[in-house]
């Protein structure tokens, strides 16, 4: 009776046992006693979790003995060398709890070689496992590595040059003096206030950064070297902003007057003029990482330990980016939405009309959106990818020493010696067309930045350089891939631009309704791009692996982050064509407020429809590299979180990647409406002004731009806040109430809808803004000229069939006098609710979506050890 | 010297092997030799992987020896009972290779009672693993499970009565019937033709699933099961749409009538005829699934097997759903925005006016959208999310028997007999708000489905029945939170719609701008509410499981799928509310177009205003449900597919993952051009028929309604075809090329940016249309008028004392005339804009991402065999 008692609850305990284990966990071995062994290497830092350890690493051999047993058992384990007696232990007589585990670390300093370990256990658990592990002295540095601190150097050395050139040109008439000093005044106003505020909020965080992991980790040192990596990477991504914008404001001015000499010489001016942004961008990037890792490498040791510990450098540059993209597209773009709305829309006057007082505001946004913020937003990927791609390449250490670890910052420093070609091969004809110069220049710096990548590749790669050099060309690829999809979707050449143009005829709703759906229908192809890339990067590196004898996994990673690497080796070009646009831009504000001849304003015209179309391609660039890098990222967090897997069908991971497909559409809401409460502001006060001073309509009173100017900034400023504050708060909420796992579901999910979202966005906005000028773009038409000549708009019927046909029956029956395209048209009007619906979207909500992936991405990376669950 | 270099050959392989083991793999138990035991129960359909069996099963024992030595390895295998003899079979001397597995199954038919196994390895490897097992009698059925017939028959029953006595009511005046019998035509001719496609691409689908089953599982059974469950699936939805929408389109013209002589008659008329829709779905669905259920157990046998092979019968319904959707959504929007842009915008007359040519397709439109669309979606949502519950009762089987599995359907029965008295109290005086007629009915129904599910706990489910009674009651207080927060966003009362109304004082940009922002916003509280429903649902489950006995993560799955069941055991009134929407806005249009006396005319205004708040609400609960059901149609999915996990870190289920959040993205592309599309079509027409017989608008001439009704008719079903075609094929396009894991990473993330994406649409286009309404609400107000008396605005003030100063200050500015709140203000066109835009967001393409999610799921399911990687 007793015994069957017994055996009933034994046999019932047995069963809740089982049950434990979830039907869905069957077939990982549970169930079973069995032996693991796991190898950590010791570092100053802290263990390594490596599988090959190189010559003169502390090996640290953790024995575990599981027990599924419901009896604890009694076991004696033995630790030994086959071939070597060099080590032989033994634990006799230790008890292995029921369902649970003895475990037992021996730390070893094994001679280069192969060593095969026999670990054995007696008793009432048996079992033998034998690991075979080479000790192997990693190759040496490559010579090559040398070139980081010198492309670095010779890129700021670069910068001062362009900056020189630039400053020594022209700075045409006093009219224009004043009108470019008024620019500078209030971007300098704006930047001096934005950074005052970043830099509070960050000084905020990097204190609590650095209290946070001291007392979550323990490790005083850990924590020191975080919160300093943090301020540097602040520090670098500031400063690289503030000198790209300082010369970008003092361009515009030199191009506008260059334009009165030729083209070429405002070409010239103007894209060296953004060239020193993507010089120091780059450059500041290298050297802070490079400086960084050697200056932790010296203090902290071993090579392998640091990338994790600097990945507070990235944090911080995505911290300063978030905020300055934030900031500055929520400025640009109320002064842009607030201006045309009370100028073009209300007063019907034009663009950049010196009686709007927006327009120096506008002017100013165009500097600190697209040229500070998308800086910001470069300069942080250059930094958190390499970092990211640095901790890929520990995994190969033992194979490609730290060659593999530095090969991320040896390419790209190839790409700034490239794009330094590559910058000053642009030129033009007077009647060339400033594009194709501007793509020719890619074109070399692509080409030199392929041959210095294979060249990188073939040195520091060993013999899986091929399968590598491939990856890397994947990347290139890729970047070319996105640039042309961003043109598909957003030039007027292509069905999609010219399908809103049509729907613009039905009047605004249907130009809003085309528009959304062309944003969103324009994520296939780009989804697919980088599926493709992904996919094959990853492919190329397995084989890779197989040629270096490492991985599968650790190989494919690292394939991928080569392709990204590759991809963001003609960063500094694109960024360089990036600011192009905003110098232009405000070229072209400054010959037009300053009234100058119809031929120069043409000319600077011409320069500004570039600078249109390059801000939208670098867009794209930069949400395609921010995807393909997102995966390196992911793998990255995992190695830094401990973690097997993200598995999105545990509970607390889907609720994680729930809220953070949530953040990312929360978080764009933000930003849009800081942009429609910032114009709102904008357009109150432009009316009035009006209003007040009715002597402004009739040119006798000059608007107060100065006012409209500090009120843009304020609001500006003070909308940035929620939204950033979220970004940054979202992921340490989920990390601290649901850790690490279901972090890395916030992480990935964010990431995806983020990315989808900033491409509806960026090229839905884009889409607009160019149906508008395809409105505009043959002139203003009445029914009767079109009714008497139709060949007024054969260039119309040529790109449009479609939309000729309806303007001809439309001017057939309308009164002779009623104009049917082109600007003050209804067309038209519709076309600009579009533009006005985009513009939010595009430079605002979608750049700032990159720097939230981004940040996502680093700010998970820096945390990591405080959510491991252990 | 031969020694060494095998040795370090050795040495090399084992390198290469320990490499191939990814780093983040360590932990998993690789790298050790082992003994793994799998048991499964043989069915005759197909093994069923349990942990526990029950009297009569047999029983297969799975014996594995891992060995992860590079050498093979000789072994003895023995599988005994210990205290009994009646099981002791040895293998001698058996092979395992090097780096591989050995395995051996045995069936083995054990008699009840607790047996205790020992599988003992010896020789070259040694292991014990020792299993209890307890073979239990699963408790009988319960009586309470005979309830599911009778529900469903008392409840088509009750729907029969109800036509009844819809039907017996007066039809009104001969002008009324007119109008009503070119509604009816336009519907039965759109529903007729629209099913006609529906059936051929489902019949090709069926041939195809049956093919597809057949050739790659070889299971002739489960490959006829399916495609008949796909067959009767789409069969019962069908016939539940359009017995739903035969009803509602005769219930308008009574309704009309009823408001003649009391609005208590009108609303009674108005929610019985909707009632029907909400009987016969929620009758058919519990019949269909229950009967297919029983006959598939007679032909198949054991319960445990069925409900997996009667996911067919979800999808089918998936499937119908989708298309009458997709078809059903564009057809409305398209025949509502083409009347609203010539009738309201061009030509200013009213909503509703017999003039305008699409007027009858308008009204059309409400019914086939609204009310065959939704009917069809929630009769899917009762089909799939039962059978995924079933799926996930059957791990609870030894402790439950059969009743873990039809409790899910036993629940819905109460739901449906709650809902025939919440129905028939619905009931309301002469002045009475009608909109608290309905929330009384639904606080009854409510009441009595929360008791009704206490009571089915208590039968069914054993000692753990209060853990899962207050999971379902998780799931009822999810059901009001999604109805609450849907009337936050889209009501006028509060702040999103005042600030969309706001910003449509500076015009239509402004207007888009915000109630994108809102949509955007608004989708953080339902994520918060789903994320804690699904978190405590499943903390409750595993408290339950502990109660029972079994594993924690079963019983927790288990939480979630009672949580969704007690959010749908309100659907079929849910249901109701909904068709009462169409039928009252319906029975506004007859009223409007026959031209009734203002009395009247306002009775039923009042009743279209609720009508339009239930639409809306239904629309909230719909999406709400589709969430919370998500997570366990994705443990339903792990089941079916043999997965572990779901680890989006791997890059191919990253990809699985990326394409289906692409895929919401472009299929709402396609959906909202296709609204866009076919609304063209009707544009043109109806202003061909104005001006080729201008007569029609002095009332001389008659339009041709039965035209425009063809025309979107036509337009509507050509432009389903391709969202519905792309829904079907990236599933199985991902499932082939990427496999089972990947297609679980498209199914998750599809579901989750789908749910946030249906969302924003969903709520941005209900404020965006309270906010067009919100600026008619107090008439048309010229500037002399609020001067003189602003009193007359006092309403407005009570409500948003911002927009009343700002239309204060309006009007001191303004000529005497100008209208400055109303109908045809400024204002009043920006917020027609917005409304417009809208229209193909919540009523298009919002309600068919319900569906599509859906359709994942259940799609994903049926094919989840044909992508298991073995």
């Amino acid at each position: 009776m007793e015994g069957r008692r017994f055996s009933a609850a034994l046999g019932l305990l047995a069963l809740v046992l089982l049950m434990v284990v979830p039907l869905s966990a069957l077939g990982e071995g549970a169930g079973s006693s069995y032996v693991e062994v796991k190898l950590k290497v010791k570092a100053p830092t802290g263990d390594i979790l490596v599988e090959t350890p190189v010559s003169g690493d502390t090996v640290k051999i953790n024995i575990i003995v599981h027990n599924s047993n419901d009896n604890s058992r009694v076991i004696t384990a033995t630790l030994m060398e086959r071939d070597n007696a060099g080590l032989n232990i033994s634990w006799a007589n230790q008890t292995v709890d029921a369902n649970g585990a003895w475990d037992k670390t021996y730390e070893w300093k094994p001679s280069d070689g192969t060593h095969e370990l026999i670990i054995n256990v007696t008793g009432e658990i048996s079992d033998t496992v034998i690991r075979s592990i080479e000790v192997r002295s990693a190759p040496a540095e490559s010579s090559l590595v040398v070139i980081v601190p010198i492309a670095g150097l010779i890129g700021l050395a670069f910068a001062g040059i362009m900056t020189w050139w630039v400053l020594k040109q022209d700075t045409g008439t006093p009219e224009m003096r004043k009108i470019s000093d008024a620019i500078k005044e209030g971007a300098e106003a704006f930047l001096r206030t934005q950074y005052k505020w970043i830099w509070v909020i960050a000084g905020i965080v990097a204190a609590l950064f650095f209290v946070m992991i001291f007392v979550f980790t323990g490790n005083l040192r850990e924590g020191w070297m975080t919160a300093l990596a943090f301020v540097l990477g602040a520090a670098c991504s500031s400063i690289a902003g503030y000198i790209g914008m300082m010369v970008s404001i003092r361009a515009n001015i030199r191009t506008a007057s260059a334009a009165r000499t030729s083209l070429d010489r405002a070409i010239k001016v103007a894209i060296r003029g953004g060239a020193v942004s993507g010089f120091s961008v780059v450059a500041m990037s290298l050297l802070g990482v490079a400086g960084i890792y050697y200056g932790y490498g010296i203090i902290g040791g071993d090579p392998r330990a640091t990338p994790l510990l600097i990945v507070g450098f990235g944090f911080g540059a995505s911290f300063v980016a978030l905020f300055a993209q934030l900031g500055g597209g929520i400025y640009t773009k109320a002064a842009d939405v607030g201006a045309d709305l009370v100028g073009k829309v209300e007063k019907d006057i034009p663009e950049d009309d010196p009686r709007n007082a927006a327009v120096i505001a506008d002017l100013v946004g165009d500097n600190v959106g697209d040229c500070a913020g998308r800086g910001a937003d470069l300069f942080e990927s250059t930094a958190a990818e390499n970092i990211g791609a640095m901790i890929l390449g520990v995994a190969l250490y033992p194979v490609l020493g730290i060659n593999g670890i530095m090969f991320p910052l040896v390419a790209r420093s190839f790409g700034l010696l490239a794009t330094i070609v590559g910058v000053m091969v642009v030129s033009t004809r007077e009647d060339g067309d400033p594009m194709a110069a501007l793509n020719r220049g890619y074109m070399v710096t692509s080409v030199l930045a392929i041959v210095g990548f294979g060249y990188a590749t073939q040195q520091m790669l060993s013999n899986a350089w091929t399968w590598y050099f491939a990856a890397g060309l994947i990347g290139i690829l890729t970047s070319w891939a996105f640039v042309y999809i961003t043109q598909y979707y957003t030039e007027s050449k292509y069905r999609p631009v010219q399908e809103i143009a049509k729907s613009s005829e039905t009047g605004p709703a249907t130009t809003i309704i085309s528009g959304i759906a062309v944003g969103m229908e324009c994520t296939a192809i780009p989804v697919i791009v980088v599926s493709i890339a992904l996919f094959s990067a990853f492919k190329l590196g397995e084989l890779g692996a197989g040629d270096l004898g490492v991985g599968t996994l650790a190989g494919g990673f690292y394939g991928t982050a080569i392709a990204t690497m590759g991809m963001l080796s003609v960063c500094a070009y694109i960024l360089a064509m990036d600011t192009f646009g905003p110098i232009a831009d405000n070229a072209g504000g400054i010959t037009e407020m300053s009234q100058q001849p119809e031929a120069i304003r043409m000319k600077v015209d011409r320069l500004d429809a570039v600078g249109n179309t390059t801000k939208a391609l670098t867009k794209g660039y930069a949400v395609g590299s921010a995807a393909l890098a997102a995966f390196l990222l992911f793998s990255a967090y995992l190695e830094a979180a401990h973690l097997t897997h993200i598995a999105l069908d545990k509970v607390d991971v889907f609720i994680g990647a729930l809220l953070g497909a949530m953040l990312v559409f929360v978080f764009s809401a933000f930003a849009i409406k800081a942009v429609g409460k910032a114009a709102t502001a904008v357009i109150v006060e432009v009316r009035r002004q009006f209003k007040e001073h009715p002597g402004i309509m009739t040119y006798e009173e000059k608007p107060d731009y100065g006012r409209a100017v500090s009120i843009v900034t304020e609001s500006a400023l003070k909308n940035m806040i929620v939204p950033g504050v979220l970004a940054v708060s979202v992921p340490i909420a989920v990390g601290f109430i649901l850790r690490a796992e279901a972090l890395g579901g916030t992480l990935m999910v964010g990431t995806i809808t983020g990315f989808l979202l900033a491409l509806m966005l960026n090229n839905g906005g884009g889409a607009w803004d160019n149906a508008k000028k395809f409105v505009e773009e043959f002139g203003k038409i009445r029914a009767k000229q079109l009714r008497d000549n139709p060949e007024i708009l054969a260039g119309l019927r040529a790109r449009s069939p479609e939309i000729f046909e309806d303007l001809m029956k439309k001017a057939r029956d309308s009164p002779d006098d009623m104009i049917i395209y082109g600007k003050t048209s209804d067309m038209h009007k519709a076309a600009v609710v579009g533009d006005t619906v985009g513009d939010p979207f595009k430079d605002t909500a979608g750049p700032s979506l990159h720097v939230l992936i981004k940040l996502l991405s680093t700010i998970t990376l820096v945390l990591a050890p405080l959510f491991v669950v252990t």
